[in-house]
C-alpha cells in the first residue's frame, strides 16, 4: 500500500461519515457525490491541486466512500485518503477537454455498479467545481435516477471543528498574525505593491515555528483610497501613495486552514471621520466578541456591533462575517452561517468564524477583524494576535 | 467617469467583440454570457479576485457588451473595462449565499431588458463558474429562451495574440525564467518544500524590471522522487532529499499572462535511464520546436516528438502541450488546441503553447518545456530562457 499522509485520524474520519450520513439520511439521500474541494478533503483525507478536472467522493449508506477522479490524480489520492485502493476510481486522460466523451459518464458507471442506477443522489449544484454541463451529462446518462441539490449539506457538518482542526486554524492563525506584522513594518509611500505582495507570501510560505506555509484559497488584497470600494481588484506595479489609507486582507493557511486577518494603515494623518469611524469599529468588534458566546445566535453578534456603530452614526448593511476554515480556491469561507442580522443559527463551541464588519466609503476603507472561536464559557477567543486598531505610519 | 487602467486599445476591443460575433453569428446566437473570467477580462478588460461569486459579461450583437455581477465588484468593473457605466449592471449582497433568491434571477432580468427573453442564448456549460444551479435558475426563469453550450466560443478567438499579448507573455516568460534560476540555486538536501516556496513566490510578484509580478493561476508544483506518478500533490514542510528528482512546475504571470516553465533537478547522479530519457527529450522538444511552424498543425509537434520518444523506446500517452495565454485559478490553459497526435488545428502566427512533454515513471518524473510562439517564418520561438537540460546537482 502507497505511504499515507493523513491530517486526521481513523476514529475521526467515522465521526465525519455519519455525520454526513445522519444529513443524508434526514433528506432522504440514497447516496452523496460531492464535488466540493473542501468537503473532498475534509471527508477523506484529499489534497490535491486537481479540482480544475471533475473529481469527486462518492459516499452511501455503507462502507467506505469512493474518492473518483482523473487517474494520474488517483495516485495522489492513494497516497492522502483514508479508504484503501480499492476506494479510488479513476478515468483516463481520453476524457479530459474531449468533445466526445465527458468524465461523468464514467462517474455514472460507478455510481450504476455501486446500486445507485435509480437512487436519489445529492449532488452539489451550487459548488464552482460541479458544471451546468456535468449534471446534463449525469441526467442523460442516469435517467432513472432522482437528483437531488444538496449543495452545503457537508459543509453543514464542518461548522463544529475537532482539537485538530483547532491546531491548524491556531497555527494559521499564528502565520497571519506574522503577515500582519510584516506588512506594518514594510509599508511606505513609494514602495510598489507588488513588491510588498511578495514579502506576505513569503511569510505566508515560510510559515511560523512547525506551522509550514500552504497556499491561501484567496490572494492578499490591498486597495488602497477610493479603490478600497472596489475591494476586488488586485495589486499591480504602481507604489504605495502618502495621504491614503490601505486595508490588507489576507490569510495565513496550514494544511487548508485559514484564520483571516484584516488591518488597515494610513500612510500620514488620518481625517478625523476616519478616526471616529476606528473608535466606534474597536468599540462594536469587542461588544461583538462578547456576545459571541455558545448558546447565542450568529445574528447577535451582528447585533451587538450594530448597536455600537448606529450609535456612532454609522449607516451599514450586508453581513460582517462568515464560518471560516478548511478551503480551497476561490474562496475561504465555509457558505454555511452568516454573522447578520438576519442568521438564527445558534454558536456553537469550537465553531470559528471569521468576523469581519468592515466599511467600505466613498474614498476609504477601513477594515479590522478577527477570526474567532466560540468557547465553552466565556466570550470568543481571537486565534490572532495583533493590536486592534487603524495603523498610522506618519 | 471612474479611473480606468486598461490592458488594451479601444481598436483592439472592437476587434476582439468582432470576432466573438463572428462566431456567434456561425452557432446562430443571438447573446452569448460569458462567465470564464479569463473570457471576461479578455473581452472587456475586467480583472478582480471577484469569481466566486456569480458575474459575466452579456454580449448581443449590436453596442456594448454589458458587465454583470456583485454591486461591490460592479465599482471594480468601471474601473476596468471599455464600457461606459451605463454598461455596468449590478445585484446586491442580499442575493448572496442567500437560500431565497439567485443571482441569475437577476441576470434573467437583465437578459430579458436587452430583448433576449426569447433568443438563442450561448452559455458556457463546462466553466468553473457557471454552476449547475446557476443554469437551472436560468432556464426557469427564461422558459421561451434557447441556452446552448457555447463552452470555449471565446477561448478560441484568444489563440492568436495581439502584440500587446506577446509583449506581456514575453514578461512573463522572462519572470519565469528568473523563478527556475532562483530555484536551481537554491535547491538542496534539507531544505525544506515550504521554504523554496517562499522564494518562488517572491522572485514571482517581485517580477523582472518593469514587468511587476501578477498571481499565477496554479500554483508551484515540485513533486519529488515516487511522488511525481502524483503531480497534483502539493507541498509541505518536509525537506528535499538527496538521491531524488524532483521537477518544477511553474508560471511567470503578469497582468494575468502566464508562460509556464518546467525544469527537473537530481540531487546527487540520476541513474542511467533518467539520463537516456533527457536524451531523448531534448532531442524530441528540438524536433517538435522544428515542426513548431506557421502551416503546420498541432499534431505535427506531437508526431515529431512521439517518432524521437519511440526511437528511444519510451512509451507515452496523452497530450503534450497546450494553449496558453491569459487565465485565472484553477487552470493556465486556453481549453481549445492540444499537442496530441489528434488534434489537426492549423498553427497560426502568434498562436502560444506550454509545450510539456512531460514524462511521468514509476518512481520519478521528468519535465523539460517551453513556452513557444508560432511565427511568421522559420521554427517557433521559445519564451522562456533557461538550459534545456536535467539539472543536477551533486
Amino acid at each position: 500500500m502507497t505511504e499515507k499522509r493523513l491530517p486526521f485520524s481513523r476514529a475521526e474520519f467515522d465521526r465525519r461519515l455519519g455525520l454526513v450520513r445522519s444529513a443524508m439520511a434526514n433528506e432522504g439521500l440514497d447516496a452523496l457525490f460531492v464535488t466540493n474541494p473542501s468537503n473532498m478533503a475534509w471527508l477523506t483525507g484529499y489534497d490535491g491541486w486537481s479540482f480544475y478536472v471533475h473529481q469527486g467522493v462518492l459516499l452511501g449508506h455503507e462502507g467506505d466512500p469512493v474518492w473518483w477522479g482523473r487517474r494520474m490524480d488517483g495516485f495522489g489520492a492513494k497516497r492522502t485518503v483514508w479508504m484503501d485502493d480499492d476506494h479510488v476510481s479513476d478515468y483516463s486522460d481520453d476524457y479530459i477537454q474531449s468533445d466526445e466523451r465527458h468524465p461523468m459518464q464514467t462517474l455514472a458507471t460507478l455510481m450504476a455498479e455501486r446500486g445507485f442506477e435509480a437512487g436519489r443522489i445529492g449532488v452539489e449544484m451550487e459548488n464552482y467545481y460541479f458544471t451546468a454541463r456535468a449534471m446534463e451529462v449525469l441526467r442523460t446518462e442516469m435517467p432513472k435516477a432522482a437528483f437531488h441539490d444538496a449543495t452545503n449539506l457537508c459543509n453543514w457538518q464542518r461548522t463544529v471543528k475537532s482539537t485538530d482542526e483547532l491546531d491548524f486554524m491556531r497555527k494559521a492563525g499564528a502565520i497571519s498574525t506574522k503577515m500582519i506584522e510584516g506588512i506594518m513594518e514594510r509599508v511606505e509611500p513609494g514602495l510598489p505593491k507588488n513588491d510588498l505582495v511578495a514579502e506576505i507570501y513569503r511569510d505566508a510560505l515560510r510559515g511560523v515555528d512547525d506551522a509550514w506555509g500552504d497556499y491561501p484559497a484567496i490572494v492578499p488584497l490591498l486597495p488602497s483610497g477610493p479603490d478600497a470600494a472596489a475591494a476586488h481588484l488586485t495589486w499591480d506595479g504602481r507604489p504605495f501613495a502618502a495621504g491614503e489609507a490601505t486595508f490588507f486582507e489576507i490569510s495565513g493557511c496550514h494544511r487548508r486552514y485559514h484564520a483571516p486577518l484584516c488591518r488597515t494603515v494610513f500612510l500620514g494623518t488620518p481625517p478625523q471621520d476616519m478616526l471616529n469611524a476606528e473608535a466606534a469599529l474597536v468599540e462594536g468588534i469587542e461588544a461583538g466578541l462578547d456576545a459571541a458566546r455558545a448558546g447565542n445566535r450568529a445574528c447577535d453578534i451582528a447585533n451587538a456591533m450594530m448597536a455600537v456603530l448606529r450609535k456612532a452614526g454609522i449607516e451599514r448593511s450586508g453581513r460582517m462575517g462568515y464560518a471560516v476554515g478548511l478551503s480551497y480556491p476561490p474562496d475561504w469561507g465555509e457558505h454555511t452561517v452568516s454573522i447578520r442580522e438576519s442568521d438564527r443559527t445558534e454558536l456553537k463551541p469550537g465553531m470559528t468564524f471569521h468576523f469581519m464588519p468592515a466599511l467600505w466609503m466613498e474614498d476609504w476603507g477601513l477594515e479590522i477583524t478577527e477570526t474567532i472561536l466560540i468557547r465553552e464559557g466565556g466570550h470568543a477567543e481571537c486565534l490572532c494576535n495583533y493590536p486592534r486598531k487603524l495603523v498610522v505610519k506618519p
